[in-house]
């Protein structure tokens, strides 16, 4: 059995808990959290509840601890820190931070003998593999990522921090157009505006102006200026009987020519439909928390990502089985 | 630069010629067939052709060695042979029959210290790691593989061999309502004819009974009795205009709960459309053949498979600017 720690009980860790139920050689052995652990209620009441600052004292004890915590403030400094004690997992997804969190996790992790995996989860993760898997087998190609339909959290909380919203979900949704022609090869330059929608349901607080705050939110730089978007007024009622899952998912889709004269087109694709954003991406980080704890046995340290994890080691079936049934 | 060799030189072998010009570290360094070399026109006409039995006798000129064979009666043979003086890498796709391949391959290369991969491509391949990771992130699930729309190769051939056929071209075409089942998560069983339909198209000779030319397909087992089948007889001048293309494809969908009363549903499904079945398949085998040499020169040995490659191998990029450009 591998024995797993959960650090952070959010919805990211309670779907780590939940994840590794449905794994046959995995083990809940502890979950670390800033509340006070009377506080935080595990699906099996049975699992051990502790202070994160206890977490060091239970390090043998735990084979692959899995740092459930946000990638803004808590994952730059949990990461590299309880590297220093432990195998770790992360899901950090802040694209464009991934090489400077990669440094000092890798420099903690190497120091101290252990290995980190980091951004473990949907995207970055499996839509990564197949990125650079289609540019393997179609070299002379490009690669294109859609979002959704899907909720943004981040979307949704820049909405409810607008005077007058009461509450608010926003949901990604790729524009078939661009999906379309992505598919049929032809290689097109998208901009921002051309492959995403913005799709805002907003609960107004009573009294509120409407037109004011869909003003706002049309020309909120960063999260909606650039996008074609649409803003629908609800109830709260409407809000918490249609809007209350977090589904997401999207797809990768490489491109590319071979043969004579270029002759040939070829469409790889990789679409993930999901029910559950963060208990999908707790189901991914179990089986990449398998493959970094088979990792360590066989000496690696250092930090490593879903680049360096070959099928093999994600899955608890024997190479002959696997072989045998699903090669 | 990786110096390859590639054995046997038909569609497959000449599929991987064009391949490794698309790929910066990878040159073409000798081509070894069974025919007369002056009959093999390669399509770049200073790449050296050699007799078969002369390969060994260039084994330091070669990191890797392509065996492009046929899988009924060549690479059984061949792989083994050739693994006994070079990392090779074949596409055996008899998947009935890997573990037995796996075997033989096994023993000549861990004796002589090589490694030799085989059955790459797209199914075996690049499916097989598809099915492999859907068990990895979706354990409580059920995957399915649908063919085509594509070429069958082999059942065209059976066509051909019925008195009376001058040519014939075969269709694998997966059934539209079954894909629909499988991605609303359902998780059906399917029979094989509810999975796939076949496509015949028949070029009968002069005089030829037309009835008894489709009666001969339909009860033909294995083949087409277990499936619903179409017969149009065309002429061999609509075959040469309309069906000279060898495209295929196809899909591995993995569908799977999670969560509490596993109340959430995810698909995961990855796609492939080609214009050119063995190009595409040549241009997956150039890829893993650049794994192969890295673990190669990491000291690793033995038979391996696509299950064993990790993704950061396939690639020419370095490291980091996969880390900060596909993660």
């Amino acid at each position: 059995m591998i024995r797993i720690g959960i650090a952070g009980y959010g919805n990211l860790g309670r779907g780590v808990e939940l994840a590794a139920a449905k794994n046959p050689d995995m083990k809940i052995v502890a979950v670390f959290s800033r509340r006070d652990p009377s506080a935080v209620k595990t699906v099996d009441p049975s699992v051990p509840v502790y202070r994160l600052e206890e977490a060091e004292a239970h390090k043998d004890e735990i084979d692959i601890l899995i740092i459930c915590g946000g990638s803004a403030t808590d994952l730059p400094t949990m990461t590299p820190a309880l590297a220093r004690h432990f195998h770790v997992i992360d899901s950090f997804d802040t694209h464009a931070r991934i090489p400077e969190h990669f440094a000092n996790v890798h420099a903690a992790a190497e120091e101290s003998g252990h290995i980190a995996m980091i951004s473990v989860g949907w995207d970055p993760g499996m839509f990564s593999v197949a990125r650079l898997w289609g540019l393997a087998v179609l070299p002379d190609g490009a690669d294109y990522t859609f979002w959704g339909r899907g909720v943004s959290q981040g979307h949704s909380d820049a909405i409810r921090r607008i005077p007058g919203v009461a509450d608010a979900r926003q949901y990604t949704v790729p524009v078939e157009e661009a999906l379309r022609r992505v598919r049929s090869g032809e290689q097109p330059t998208l901009t921002t505006r051309e492959k995403h929608v913005r799709e805002c349901y907003v609960v107004a607080e009573d009294g509120a102006d409407q037109a004011e705050i869909e003003r706002a939110i049309f020309t909120m730089p960063n999260y909606f200026a650039d996008y074609d978007t649409t803003v629908h007024f609800i109830s709260m009622e409407e809000l918490r009987r249609d809007h209350m899952g977090i589904p997401h998912g999207g797809t990768v889709i490489r491109t590319g020519r071979t043969g004579e004269g270029d002759a040939h087109t070829h469409v790889a694709e990789y679409r993930l439909t999901l029910d559950s954003n963060p208990e999908f991406t707790a189901s991914v980080i179990a089986a990449y928390a398998r493959a970094a704890y088979r990792m360590a046995s066989r000496g690696i340290t250092g930090c490593k990502t879903v680049l360096d994890v070959a099928p093999i080691d994600l899955v608890s079936i024997s190479p002959e089985e696997a072989r045998a049934r699903y090669l």
